[in-house]
C-alpha cells in the first residue's frame, strides 16, 4: 500500500526499514548527461546495498558504469540492470536459442555488446547495410532462415529497411519470436520527452496485429532476472 | 448482401446492373510495377464509369496518370482519386487550416505534390534536413508554432527525426491535429508485404497515446470527397 511520507521522521523510518534499494535510472537520477540534484550524494553515502534497474537499452551495463563513473557515482557493473542485459540472458537462458541461430536486432550498440558478452550471434542492429534511407525492395533481399528472433529496442536509426526486413522475418520465419525490450512510449532526455522503444515497436505491432514479449519493467522479466542472481 | 458470382450470365447481370464503377489499385490491377493479368483489357472495353480509388499516397493523381499510362489503361486524372489529394482537400475545405498555418508531413513526393496544388504550406517530408540518420536531440530543435496539423503517409525514409518532430508539434503546439492518409498495416508490392501507412504512424499513436483522423478507406472522408465531385 503506498503511504505518504511528510516529515523527516517518515523517511528515516522508511530508509531504516529496507537494505536493498532499487533504482531507476533516466529522469531519477540524471536527465540526459546532467545529473539530478542531490541524487549523487545520496547514492554514495546510503550504506545500503544499492541496484540500479533500467529499460533504457541503448547502453550496456559497461556503458552505465562509464555513465555513473562520469557524474562521480560509485558503482559497479553488478550491482546495474538493464533491459539490454536483461534480454541477452532471457534469450539465452529463458529461449536457449540454439548456437546454430540468430537474432534480428533493432537497437544501438549497447544492446548489440549484450547479446556478444551472452554469445549470442545477430545481424541488423548497428550494421551499415541496415542504416540507410535508400529505398528496401524485396526483389533485393535475401532471408536468412536461422533467424529465430527479432530483438528491438530503442534505435534512433530506425529505418524502413530494419522494419522491413523485421517484418519479413516475423512472417516467414515459422516461429520467429517477437521481443522488445521495453515498452516505454516515450523516454526523459535533458530537454523533454522522445519517442521510446515501444514506439519504436509500435510499426512491427500494428503490421502484425500481435504484441510482442516484453522484457523490461512493468513485465517481470528483468526483475526475475535480478531475482535469480 | 453480398453473393456469390458463379456463372457467366451471373457476372454480366452483376455489370448491367451498375453504370459506376469503382476500383482500387494496388493489389486489383497491379502488383508494384506488373499489371494483373487481364485488368488493361477489362478497363478499357469496359463501356462504363470508372473511378480508381487508392489509399496510397506515396504517389500524387498526376504521378498514377503516368502509372496507368505506361500499363498501356485509358483514365484521366479526373478519375483517380488517391489518399494523397483526399488529404489535401481535408486540410483545406474541412479543417480550413489558415494560409499563415502549416503541415508537418511524414510522407513522400506524391502527398507533397497534392498539398501544392491546395496551396497548403508544409515542412518536413522529403526536405533533406529531414532524411537524415544523424542522431536527433531537441537542443538542435527550433518548434516552429505555425505547424497546425501533422499529416502521416506511407514514408519509406522514416526515420528518428521525422518522428521526433511530429512528436513534439503533436504535445507542445496546442491544438495540432493528428491526421492520417490511411490505416493500411501493410501494403502489397511484387514480391510480398511491406509495412504500410498504418505501421508508420503507428509510433506517433503509440507514444501519444491516441488515434489519428483517417481520411483513406475505411474511413469515409475520401468518399466524401468523391461523392462532392
Amino acid at each position: 500500500m503506498a503511504t505518504q511520507l511528510s516529515s523527516k521522521e517518515d523517511y528515516e523510518s522508511l530508509l531504516d526499514k529496507y537494505d536493498t534499494w532499487m533504482f531507476d535510472c533516466d529522469g531519477v537520477l540524471w536527465r540526459g548527461d546532467s545529473p539530478i540534484d542531490g541524487a549523487v550524494e545520496t547514492l554514495n553515502s546510503s550504506g545500503k546495498r544499492l541496484l540500479f534497474v533500467t529499460n533504457n537499452a541503448t547502453k550496456s551495463r559497461k556503458n552505465y558504469k562509464g555513465k555513473f563513473d562520469n557524474i562521480g557515482a560509485q558503482v559497479t557493473v553488478d550491482e546495474i540492470y538493464g533491459s539490454a542485459y536483461a534480454a541477452a540472458v532471457y534469450i539465452s537462458s529463458v529461449m536457449k536459442l540454439p548456437k546454430d541461430k540468430k537474432v534480428f536486432v533493432i537497437g544501438m550498440s549497447g544492446l548489440e555488446e549484450e547479446l556478444k558478452e551472452e554469445g549470442i550471434s545477430f545481424i541488423g542492429g548497428t550494421d551499415s547495410a541496415d542504416n540507410t534511407l535508400e529505398t528496401f525492395t524485396l526483389a533485393n533481399f535475401t532471408l536468412d532462415p536461422d533467424v529465430a528472433a527479432v530483438l528491438c529496442g530503442l534505435d534512433m536509426r530506425i529505418n524502413y529497411t530494419k522494419l522491413s526486413k523485421a517484418f519479413q522475418y516475423l512472417t516467414r520465419n515459422p516461429g520467429c519470436q517477437f521481443l522488445v525490450t521495453n515498452e516505454d512510449s516515450t523516454f526523459p532526455t535533458a530537454d523533454g520527452l522522445l519517442p521510446g522503444a515501444g514506439s519504436i515497436s509500435a510499426p512491427l505491432r500494428f503490421a502484425l496485429g500481435r504484441d510482442p514479449i516484453s522484457i523490461g519493467k512493468p513485465a517481470k522479466t528483468m526483475l526475475d532476472c535480478i531475482q535469480a542472481k
